[in-house]
């Protein structure tokens, strides 16, 4: 039986890129199930993509976790496959930050390889399409049960990202809009635990902490803890980008009940 | 072997919500085949996502069918699954109406229960992402083979939705159009025997009724029955949505040939 | 075992469409995997349909391969299936040229069968939807391992596209932009053999071919040979169609260096 294969991209669905790699992996793996994790990461959003991955991880089954957010391809980046400490999960992808904070969530990195050379590319290798010709491949080989050191030599210590943290403060905290949603909603990297029932001010407004959606009326502004325990401002039926203007990177105070 | 399960949404593909659902259902039950119905229902349009639904249904494989538009989430709804009389089919979502017309192409609802506290759910259950903690879980379960009554205690009548229904007149019949599609072309409720080569009026336009989008010339309106039996307005090699000003909600006259 | 199926489309993921097709197929055919090569086609754009298909298809997995770009469904064209004279490969969809080049790629049709009355079809066969009446059910049949000649009587020689060729001159050549990617990166039919690092010239701008985007600053133009061997012109963290105005159908020229 094949490990599963989770897939998440910022190649978008317009073109036939992601169908391509499932076909590459399908003809390596034929067993090997892909869930799609998403494809729609802003494009060579690095950060955007490290998060997407961060928190859908834990929610999907011990496997192989294949990402490509590359803007470095065909440069002098590295290609690599980690294996974490826990629960076993093997992820590849580019060596640029994205894979590392879900390793994170499963006790961080304690074997990695580099795989630009491995005996699963396909080739010629191209100068812009890694995801086909050097992730693909190494994915599936591992998904057949193949060992991390199968794939390449050892690597160094994998690149990290530099992650924007929150402020706590007496009187709450201070953070900031890390992303929109399709509804409008703006996620922000505040802990819910330190909201308990105050306001939030971010745009020059004030919108108060409640419990849900439907705690404001219809077209009111409301501050929740969003699926992933983080506050997050909307608007009731609307869209807080629209009708706020919040926007990624603004900063938001926290300020307790 | 488990049991196929099919999955419409208002998530969208810019998030990972879809992936993430898909990784709930892979961990709970591993050989369940998921078929996503689509999951471009527009934002928290309960009727749209009913009436996709329910068109798509039939043409789906008995199994266990998860809905998610949910604009009450976290709100007092009631979650639930249901069992139809015709085929055993099994639908869980959020008890607003989404489910029962797809129900309806089945003989109807013959079991209903509240699963909102299932053993299966993923605690703690976040205030805004059912479909993960509460829907897909409750799936996962019914795919595995387990009964509708190890899910929760029972339901009493789901919820209903208002539709709105054409009237029959003598000389054809009054309808809306209920819906665009990503073509511009305008979807009615007119059922298609009533139409017979008369004319429609819409948006102040008469349009000729045909068999084939190809029996006007391009850039000519045309009324055609859809693939779902119904009276559909077209613009050839354009978009009836920019060429007529054709929307959602209003009126269509059918008068017959 | 069944065999694979892949399946592309100008249908856009907004409506039910894809998962309705992939219903059907599961209901015929449960254990047929199903790869998604994309659905997002131009609307009724044939071309661009073919180009996918013949792209994509040399990474997947031999098998059924159903493509759906049909701009005259319900009028007077034929639906096909066709065998390529390498590999085994079957493909199926509407007989207006989408299908040709992809089996180009694998000696071309050796066999081809007209589908449109094949026992398989869903009746009443609707004039709009033949992915769902005719397509579908003649990949399921392919994929549960039934002949070809078990679908229809056989076809005459399927319908060709009419491909703009680019010229070979002394200095270079002369193509077209033939597509755009969501990054706005411009596509164009020039091979990658015929540049050579010399520059390309397209809307009024002369653009260095470099081997990676990499090798120009953000924000500068560069051209590069694409994962298709093909020159393709993009601009560094930007859009190529937006800072340089380029479009499909617009001439390229190619100076050598």
């Amino acid at each position: 039986m094949a490990r599963p294969i989770t897939f998440l991209s910022d190649y978008g669905l317009a073109d036939e890129f992601v169908g391509v790699v499932h076909g590459v992996i399908a003809r390596l793996c034929p067993d090997a199930r892909i869930i799609d994790l998403g494809h729609g990461v802003p494009r060579q959003d690095v950060q955007a993509g490290a998060r997407m991955l961060e928190r859908a991880l834990p929610y999907t089954p011990a496997g192989v976790h294949l990402a490509v957010v590359d803007p470095e391809v065909g440069a002098g980046r590295r290609a690599v496959a980690l294996r974490t400490q826990e629960a076993d999960r093997l992820l590849v992808g580019p060596d640029n930050g994205l894979l590392v904070p879900a390793a994170e969530r499963f006790g961080g990195v304690v074997e990695a390889v580099e795989i630009s050379a491995s005996a699963w590319r396909l080739e010629p290798v191209s100068a812009t399409f890694h995801g086909r010709d050097v992730f693909a491949p190494a994915a599936a080989a591992l998904a057949t049960g193949r060992a991390l050191d199968a794939l390449g030599p050892p690597a160094t210590a994998p690149v990290e990202l530099d992650w924007v943290a929150p402020t706590r403060e007496a009187a709450g905290g201070l953070g900031d809009v890390i992303a929109l949603d399709r509804f409008g909603n703006a996620t922000t990297n505040l802990p819910g635990a330190w909201a308990d029932g105050g306001v939030v001010e971010v745009a020059g407004v004030r919108v108060p902490v409640r419990r849900t959606y439907a705690d404001v009326g219809s077209g009111e502004a409301v501050a929740v803890v969003d699926s992933e325990g983080r506050v997050e401002i909307a608007v009731r039926d609307g869209s807080a980008a629209r009708v706020l203007g919040v926007a990624p990177g603004m900063p938001v105070w926290l300020v307790r009940g």
